[in-house]
C-alpha cells in the first residue's frame, strides 16, 4: 500500500472529459486532505496535438513546435490547479529549481512539461528523483504495458509486473511506433539509477487509481527498478 | 496612411482558422521587412472559451478563470511568435515591463492578455501607450462598430468614424451585453488620455488590414481621441 | 462582525501622518497576533502626486508618469512592511502571481499598484477575488461614500448601505471630477462579479477600522454585491 | 577630454530641483545622441532621507531603512529614465547581472542603489568597473573634495587633483562625520584597484557638467588612481 | 565549409589546460569578428567529476549530484563568457528562453548544462534546434567516433563519416560503458529529426577547430542526419 | 550560551576537507533538528582561488574575476544544501530579497557570495542584519584573532574578547596584507551598527563549534558591538 509521498502523472486525455477531470480534482483534493503528499505533472493531450498541426501547417521548426505542446500541458496543468486552489500552488512551476520552490510551500504541486524532445513522463520521473520520491503512477491512455501494441498485435500479452531491464529489451525490439508517449527510454533509465517504482494504470477508471493508492492494489503493470 | 509604428489587436477568432492564420503570418513578416514597427496583442478565442467553461464546471472562481482564458490567449501568442521567430520576440512577455525589455532588442513583440478583468482591447491601450505608439488597429470578430448589435438590432447602423466621447455616450446607452470583447470604457479611457486613434476592421478579411496599412483606407470604423 | 480574511486597502494619505501611521502599524500586528489574515493595499498619496507632478514637467507619457504612481505606492509598501517585517512578507509583491507567492509562506501580504490606468482600489479588489476574500475594507481619505462631493455640494448626503448596482448608477449621475480615488467602475464590477463586499471608513480615525473589525459595527459606508 | 564612455554618478540633491532637473534631462539626450554612451547612478536626496526618517520611529532596522533609502534613489532614476524613455532602459536594474543585460541592449542605463551598507558612488564604481568604464564623473552635492567639511572648518582647501592613497590618508585622518555621501574607502578602493579615475565637481551648474565631458576641463577635484 | 552560423561544444576537459584554454579564447574571439555567429556550450570537466564525487560521500541523490555537475560546467561556461566580455553574454543563460534572450542581443551566447540526466552535447543540439541552427562542432576529448572505445579495443576503427542512424545501430551493439559523455540517444534523435549535422572533432589540437570551421575539412567524424 | 538563531560563515577551506566536510554535514542537520535556527554563508576557497588564477591568466577585469569566485562559493553553498536537501532551501539565494524569500519557508538557508569587492564575511553580516540575527559564528582558517599574523609576527597575541572599535584599530595599524579574508572594515561596520556579536573559531576542530553553541564556551575570539 502506498502511503507517503508519490508522483502522478496524469494523462491530458483526461482534460478531453468533462466527466473525469471533476472526479479526478475531488479525488485528489480527498487524498490530499488524508494526508497524502504529491507532485503531478500534466500531459497536454489533444490540445497540443491541435497546436502543434497547426503549427506544422505554418513551418514551425521541431523545437518550438514542443514547446507549444508544453505550453499546452501546463494550460492543463493550470485549469488543475485552479481548481484545486485551496491547496494547490500556482503559478504553474516550469523548471525543477521551481518545483522546489513551490514544494518548500507546503503546497500541492501541478506542472506540464519542461523542455523540448522530453516526455511527460520523463518530467514525473526527474521531479520524483529530485524530491526524493520512490514512486510515480502514471494514469495512461491504456491500461497497461503490453509486449506489443495492443490495438495493432493481437498476441500482445498485458504485463503484471516488469522490471526496467526486461522492459528496457521490450522496447528495443517493438517495431511499432508510438510507446513514445508511454515510456521512453530516457525516463526509465531516471527510474533505475534512482530506484523509483512506476506504476501504470489507466486513467479511465477512477477506481484504480484509488485502489492503488488506499489499497495498494494495481490492475495495470508495476515497473520495478 | 499609415508609415509609422502601430498596435495590432488580432481577435483570438483567428487561430480557429485555418486558412486566415498562415495568410496573416505572411503578411506581418511582409510588413515588418518593408519597415513597419508592430506590437500585436493575441485573444483567445474558442480556446479561452472552451478552458473557462470546463473550469466553470469545477467551480473555478472568476479571477483563476479569467487567467486560464490569459494563458490560452498566451498561446496563440506564442503560435504566432514560433511561426515568425526569424524577427519575434519569445517568450511571450507577460507584462509592460517584459514588453519594454522584448520591444528594446529590436525584435516584433507578441503578447497576450495580461490581468483578470481585463479584455486584451485594453492590453493593446496599454501597450500603445506605454510605448508611446499613436495608432492601434483592432482587427475584430465585427467589421466595424455599429450603434446597436447588428446581429440583435436590424436598425443598427456601421459607424464610420466617431469619436471616443461619442462611442462613451453610445455604450451607456447600450442595453445589449457582449460589448466587453470589443471596446469597453476602461480601454477607451486610455485611447483618450493618450491621443490613441483605434482603428476597428474585421479580421476575417485580410485586404481590409492591408489597405489600411499601406493605403491609409479604412472600411471598418476610425475611432478618433 | 468580521472574523475571517479580509482586504485592507490603506490611503496614501496615512503615510503623510507620522503621528496615524505608528497606530496602524500596531493596529496590523495586534489583529495578527489575534488570528486575523490579511493581505493590505497601500495608496501612493503626497509622495506619488509629487512625483507625478515632477514627472508632467519634463514631458513623461502617462503610462510612466502612472507607472511612478505605482512605485510611489510601493515605496509605502515597502515602509509600512519593513514595519511589520516580523509577520510581513518582503520585497513587495508586484503583481497576481507573486502575491500568490507570498500568500502561501503564510505571511501577511502587502502590495501597492500593479498597472497604469488602475486604482489601487482596483488592485485591492483583485486580490481578494484571486484569493477567495470576500470582505475589502477600504479605509478612505474621506469617512464614508457621498451621494456628491461634500466638500462642493452640500446637499450631498452620506450612504450607510448601498448595492453595487445603486452605487454604479450614482457615479454614472455625478458630474463632479475626482471620485476616480475612491472606487472606479471597474473596481465595482469585480466586486460585484464575485460577490465582495466593501467596507467604506476613513482612515483618520484608528477607532473606525479596530469597531468594523472585532465588533463588526460600520460607521463609514457597506457596499453590498 | 573625455570622448568614450563614462559613468555619471547623480547627486540625489538634483530631484528636489525642478529647475535644475529638466536641464540635465536635456544634457544627457543631447549628450547621448552625440555620441557619448553612459551609465547613471542617482542618489536618493530628501526622498531617502524622508522615509528613513519616518521608518526610524516605528523602529524598523538599519538593513531594512538602508533598503527604503535603496528604493528612494531608484524612484529617482525611474523619473530620470521614464523623462529619457526614447533611450533609456526600463524597468530601473537592481543588480550588475541586470545591468549587464540592459548595457546589452545598447540602450542608456540607470540605476539607483543596489544593497545596504553601500553609498551610491559605491554602485557607481562597481557598475563603471563591471563594463570596464575607466571614468566616474560624480556630480556631487559639494563642487569638490576639500582636505576638510567647508561648513565647518574655515581653513579647509579645496583640492584640484589628488591620488587614490593621499584621499585615503585624508580620509582616515578626518573626524568629522558626513564624508559617507561622497566618497567612502570601499568605493576608493574598487577604484583604485581597476585604475578608475573620479571627477568629482558640484550639480548646482550645469555647465560644470558640460565643460567636463565636451572640453576635459574640470573645475572640481580629479581623483586619480 | 562552415560559413554561417554554428553551435560549439567544448569539452570540460578544456578548462583543466592552462595552455589550451588562452588559445580557445583568442581563436573564438578571431571567428566571432570575421562574422561567424556562435552559440556555444561547455562541459563540466574534472572540476564536474571532483564536487560529484564529493557529493557521492556525503550521499547526495542523483539529481542533486547531477545538478552539481551542471553548476560546475556553468562556471567554466562562466570563466569563457568573462574572458570575452566584449563580445559575450552574460550571466550564463540556464534554459531555452533565456538563450533565446540573449541570442536576440545579437552576442555570443555561451552556456552549461541545463538539466539532470541531461548530457552537454543534448544542451547543444536542443539549442542548435532551437535557433535553427543546422551544424554542431563537438570538440571532444577524443579525436573522432571509433567503432568501439579504443582504448579498449584495438580493432575498434575510426569513423570519418557516419549516419545518424548507423551510429544509432552501432551503439545499440556497444557493451562498453562510457559512451554517455561523448553523444547519447536523446542527443542524436534531435539532430535526426532537424537535420543537424555533427561534426566530432578532438579539443586537443587548435588546429582542428580552425580548419574545419575556415577550410571545411575535417579530420575527426561527420555525422550525417 | 546561543540557543537563538544565529549565523554562520563556513570557510571555503572546509569544501577542500573530504574528512571535514560530512562531519560538518551531520552536526548542522542535529543542530537544526535540536531546534537552532540557521543561516550559512560559505566561502569560495580553493576553487575560487583557481578559477580567479586562470582567469587572471585570461585578462579577466577585476569585477568578472570576483563574479568567478563568487560562482564558486556558490558551487559550495550548493554541495552544502544538496547534502541537505531534507531541510535546505533550494536553488541557492544571490542577494537579500532572495535570503528573506527563503528565509519565509521556514528552511535552512544556505548562500555563497553577493557581489564583487565584498567579502563572505560581509554577506554573513549583512544577512544577519537583514534578518535581525545578533550572533555570527565565524569559522575560519584560523582558529581566533589575533594582534598581527602569527604565522609572520612571533609576538602576535591571540585575543579572546575585543570590541569592534578596538579591532578597527588594530586593523588600521596593521601592514600585514591578507587580513581582507577574515574582517573588513564594511562587515565591521555593519555589525556595528546592528549591534552583532561576532564569534571568530577555527573551522578545523568540530569541537570549537559544537561548544559554543550547545555550552557558549569560545575557544576563539569574541567580538562585541
Amino acid at each position: 500500500m502506498i502511503r507517503e509521498s508519490f508522483t502522478l502523472k496524469l494523462s491530458g486525455h483526461l482534460f478531453d472529459s468533462e466527466d473525469l477531470l471533476p472526479k479526478y480534482v475531488d479525488l485528489i483534493r480527498e487524498l490530499w486532505k488524508n494526508g497524502y503528499r504529491m507532485a503531478i505533472v500534466t500531459g497536454g493531450g489533444s490540445l497540443a496535438r491541435r497546436y502543434i498541426e497547426l503549427g506544422r501547417k505554418i513551418n514551425i521548426n521541431e523545437s518550438l513546435l514542443d514547446m507549444l505542446g508544453i505550453s499546452a500541458s501546463r494550460l492543463n496543468a493550470q485549469l488543475l490547479a485552479a481548481a484545486l486552489s485551496d491547496i494547490a500552488y500556482l503559478p504553474i512551476p516550469t523548471n525543477l529549481d521551481e518545483v522546489f520552490r513551490a514544494w518548500s510551500t507546503g503546497r500541492l504541486v501541478i506542472t506540464g512539461g519542461f523542455q523540448p524532445g522530453q516526455s511527460t513522463a520523463t518530467v514525473a520521473l526527474l521531479i520524483s528523483e529530485f524530491l526524493g520520491i520512490k514512486r510515480l503512477i502514471d494514469c495512461a491512455n491504456i491500461d497497461a504495458v503490453y509486449t506489443n501494441d495492443p490495438r495493432v498485435d493481437s498476441n500482445a500479452r498485458k504485463l503484471d509486473k516488469v522490471s526496467i531491464s526486461e522492459l528496457m529489451a521490450i522496447l528495443r525490439s517493438r517495431t511499432v511506433a508510438g510507446t513514445y508517449d508511454l515510456l521512453d527510454p530516457w525516463a526509465l533509465s531516471i527510474a533505475q539509477r534512482s530506484g523509483i517504482t512506476i506504476y501504470v494504470i489507466g486513467c479511465g477508471k477512477l477506481s484504480s487509481l484509488r485502489r492503488l493508492i488506499t489499497e495498494g492494489t494495481s490492475d495495470g503493470t508495476v515497473i520495478t527498478p
